[in-house]
């Protein structure tokens, strides 16, 4: 049977050759589709439960429309494994996730298959829509689909898209792939709602037979949309006692169905097809279906890293004896500082788990907030939240906190309100690749009026920052990278500094390092590399890109005529260009090399791979501090 | 009885004096709300539409609810006149927009009735759940009111707000201010929707009297909640055969009721004040009531200028001889660049009229997309659209990009697609202040890989950007400022420029100054000042501040010891730090002076009055140079 299955995967190197198969064999590519899937992420680890949940989907999608010529576009693209498996990359799939190999989520670079960016959540509707509105513009008789979660469609760009939906001309259709979680679960009036309707099991099957029937007896032209919404609407309001959200966004709503049964999926996508105007098909699915350890777990399932295939044991990297995660270091800190201080609350859009704001949710429900996926309300709540007396530590990934940039200078800045950002997962952080990379957040937010901007160079430092915040009198933005810091003991006591002041960590004679954050940890390595040649290097960790220590500066300056600035982040107006803006204030007239991350969008690989590519590792930066033109 | 209405208007000084007035003064008090604005403005221009058709909401909400200890929070803020007149300013009216005076929006570094930063659309929700949800956590009565429009709903702020207002334990009520108008006139499905259901009165009657039955009969109790809302769905798909999204959100909908009655409305709020949950109640609205010509031509009359509070007729500014404004040299270039290039497509977020692409809409109405106010559906679908060959222009006001900075990072410059992004109102716009000024965009979008960023310094310059933008590959950015352009001649022929070229204007020996923009201008200016004190200036329009042009700057750092840079937006990270990058790099060892923006929010003033304090008029310029410690 095994032989069988892999057999029938082999043959489909393109949706073209799943086309040419009979409708009869679809349950065997979805059986070997999804023993793929589990064989493969179980040795090269990357997303898991989204993908085996829409294995169904993505076959009678690519066997349904005339892709790459017809578009998909995959909201988030944690799920798309099964796509890139069916578009040519089988072959390729063992390299996923790694340094030159397939990315982790749908990139038009990598094939023609995949049709938009796809990495921040919600995207998809606005990307398909303008992509049908061309086709509309064109005369083109191309169809467009946009496939979204429930947790994505509670993003405001989702809604914006929604609610454009029917202004322009379009055939879009928009999946609703309901699963019921996020990363975490789902929250939200939203996904109550849409609890709701899929459990109205009585409307659902005679809103289905009155359409079928409409359908057949040819009575389903688009004139008659309006009035068959209409009768649709009193059916449910009669059996469900529930209205529908996205007819009243005029969009026409079908469902919601079984998404796990490939045949009827088929057959009612053919029926849905070439039906005009804008169109959403509500499926149910689960969150790792067929694996039941995972269909069990979800949230531990998303990405669950190495596995035994046959037992469902993850296998635990041996965390003994290591420096513990940023993130927990955060979460348990958070609780500390929230045990003695009442003013503080938490939020998180999503990430309650990714970022361990799970310890405080745990400890102070009543005061932890999971908006959903929701990052500009994240920003704006909190500075409601601050305006009435409560202390917010808001924690954003760094690339999602793009999001909300407006949001923090105009709801939280302007106001100069007592908000606390924590922005995980900045600068690196590796598999993730290019859309997920935390590089600009020190650019934008030292733009901002009023914002302090710091980042830890270790744990101590972490918290050290997180209780100097509670003290401060406005907006004050923390970052720190993915993954461990470098301190196994890390329960420090807490302690405040002074804003703005940066510590020579180590004194030297012919060149200084300016370093920021924990990357600093790799400028100490350097120097021991570089002083092994003879060099004298002084290492200073300034903590603190916003405000710079103007004194500190200066006397580096008066010591040095060659410093370094090494920073986990864009070089263009980032901790570099700071310290340049202050040299040029006081007229040092010494060299300043300037390391981090290129103008350009770093790929995916390894966060060591990706330091070395940018010359941020020990010896890239060890090379700089070695040669010197002005020596 | 002209007498009577002003001798009551002065018998309110704060809330506390409307609140001891009988009911049956209110309309009294409208009247003379109403006479005063409409005179005031007349004189002293300002947003005036909005303001007249919430003049009985305010009164109404400042009788019912005990400000400032209940919390009003107003979305945008245009409407807030009669709100500030209510709350102990009414004799600083005379100063609004004024530079030292009253801000055009709410602020509350003005008053304490001010509660939250207004400007930027789709905030209240969010801010005003903050505010209750703290409430509610310090066991606090406080209400709190959010007042939003029809256009600022569809915002994806305000659907997160939204989503999340039935999540935590508060009883906000949300006020949907529906008067069918942004500035221009409202789209989108959301707005079709809310007049589906606003014209259904046979339903509405029904409905509120079936709520004012179980209220007066004591059966409104909050267990029974759902019952009733399940109740009045019920009612609602048997007579208006539509359903309510808000409720389908958890949010206990009333209405829609008339917005001008406020004795009514008075007796409305009292009912649902102290119900527990989040709530909204739907006011049908008209913009500019009570001023007929107002009424009549609502987006005319959103920020009118002076005129004459008798005849409604319009001051209007004498223009012969006066060169164009930006905004209608972008307007007319576009109509022309797109009748020779088809794949030109127009977008605009509710801006239709503030960028001048209501020229593209008249004459291609197909290609041109007002998509509402939703800066980041905008930009995806931008993305969209140029994925499939269109090549869109999307005009956005440069601080509403703050919005969708995530959008033009992750779904155009990541993906290197062709939209160019054209944004209005860069750096200080004037009287609208610190909310509006434009003092982020280069810092932001200069840090963004892939991308072009330049200015022009005058309408030719304009022209000419927008026509080498259709050339280039990939996403280019052109800022321009609110106001007046330099050139009365303005329609020059189109013609490409070299991306990344900057030009010598004038040549001299002692200094060299490099300008960004439209701010060139006041360079011009001002070195004709320095060189009376016979000092010897050359002046560079560096037009591109991304990718910049290193030979010009390699030629200027050669020839000049003293360097001078001038922008119209932020110093930190902006068009001057990007010369100090690259001086650093050449290891230029001469002197820059970085003129422009400061970190700090700029108030309201004219645009003369903020250069001058920003040291960017002539004057503030020509000091510099003048001046140098390296001579």
């Amino acid at each position: 049977m095994q032989e069988t299955i892999s057999d029938i995967l082999t043959k489909i190197g393109y949706p073209s050759d799943l086309r040419a198969l009979p409708e009869s064999k679809l349950e065997e590519v979805c059986a070997a589709l999804r023993k793929f899937i589990i064989d493969e992420v179980s040795i090269h680890p990357g997303h898991f439960a989204s993908s085996l949940g829409v294995i169904e989907l993505t076959v009678a999608l690519h066997y349904v429309y005339n892709t790459p010529y017809d578009r998909i576009v995959w909201d988030v693209g944690h799920q798309a494994y099964p796509h890139k498996i069916l578009t040519g990359r089988r072959d390729k799939f063992c390299t996923l996730r790694q340094m030159g190999g397939l990315c982790g989520f749908p990139t038009p670079a990598e094939s023609e298959y995949d049709t938009f960016a796809a990495g921040h959540a919600s995207n998809s509707i606005s990307a398909a829509l303008g992509m049908a509105v061309a086709s509309n513009i064109h005369g083109e008789d191309r169809k467009v689909v946009a496939v979204i979660g429930d947790a994505s469609i509670s993003g405001g760009l989702a809604f914006e898209g929604l609610n454009n939906a029917s202004s322009h001309p379009n055939d879009l259709l928009i999946i609703l792939n309901d699963n019921k979680m996020a990363i975490d679960k789902n929250v939200g009036a939203l996904y109550n709602y849409l609890i709701k309707i899929s459990t109205s099991q009585r409307y659902n099957q005679l809103r289905y037979k009155a359409y079928s029937t409409l359908k057949r007896y040819n009575l389903m032209k688009d004139s008659m949309r309006r009035a068959v919404i209409r009768f649709n609407n009193s059916l449910k309001s009669l059996f469900s006692h529930r209205q529908n959200i996205f007819e009243g966004l005029d969009i026409r709503y079908f469902g919601p169905i079984d998404g796990h049964d490939v045949v009827s999926l088929v057959h009612f996508l053919r029926k849905i097809k070439d039906l005009n105007g804008p169109k959403m098909l509500h499926l149910c699915t689960i969150k790792g279906k067929g694996y039941e350890p995972a269909e069990r777990e979800a949230t531990l399932w998303h990405a669950p890293g190495k596995f035994n295939p046959e037992t469902g044991e993850l296998v635990r990297e041996d965390a003994s004896g290591m420096p513990p995660l940023f993130q927990d270091v955060f979460g348990k800190t958070l609780v500390e500082l929230a045990e003695a201080d009442s003013r503080i609350v938490g939020i998180t859009p999503a990430m309650p788990t990714g970022c361990s704001m799970n310890f405080m949710m745990e400890r102070f429900p009543d005061r932890t907030f999971d908006v959903g996926i929701a990052e500009e309300h994240a920003v704006t709540f909190s500075g409601g939240l601050a305006k009435e007396g409560c202390l917010p530590f808001c924690n954003i990934y760094s690339s999602f906190m793009q999001r909300a940039i407006d949001e923090v200078i105009h709801d939280v800045s302007l106001l100069k309100l007592h908000v606390v950002f924590c922005l995980d997962r900045a600068g690196i952080v590796g598999a993730d690749g290019p859309t997920h990379h935390g590089a600009f957040d020190v650019a934008f937010f030292r733009a901002i009026p009023n914002m302090i901007v710091c980042s830890p160079i270790n744990e101590h430092w972490l918290r050290t920052l997180m209780f100097t915040a509670t003290k401060v009198d406005g907006p004050m933005m923390i970052r720190y990278p993915r993954g461990r810091g470098s301190l196994v003991d890390w329960q420090c006591p807490l302690s405040e500094v002074q804003i703005g002041k940066g510590y020579c960590l180590k004194e030297g004679a012919d060149a200084a390092v300016l370093s920021f954050g924990p990357i600093g940890n790799e400028v100490t390595k350097a120097i021991e590399i570089a002083e092994q040649s003879g060099r004298s290097i002084a290492h200073y960790d300034m903590v603190f890109c916003k405000p710079l220590d103007i004194q500190l500066l200066k006397h580096v300056f008066s010591k040095f005529s060659h410093v370094v600035t090494v920073e986990d982040g864009t070089l263009v107006g980032g901790f570099g260009s700071a310290v340049l803006e202050e040299a040029n204030r006081v007229g040092y007239k010494g060299a300043i090399d300037c390391l981090g991350l290129p103008d350009s969008f770093v790929p995916h690989g390894t966060v060591a791979q990706l330091y070395h590519l940018c010359g941020i590792d020990a010896e890239g930066i060890a090379s700089k501090l070695m040669v010197n033109d002005n020596d």
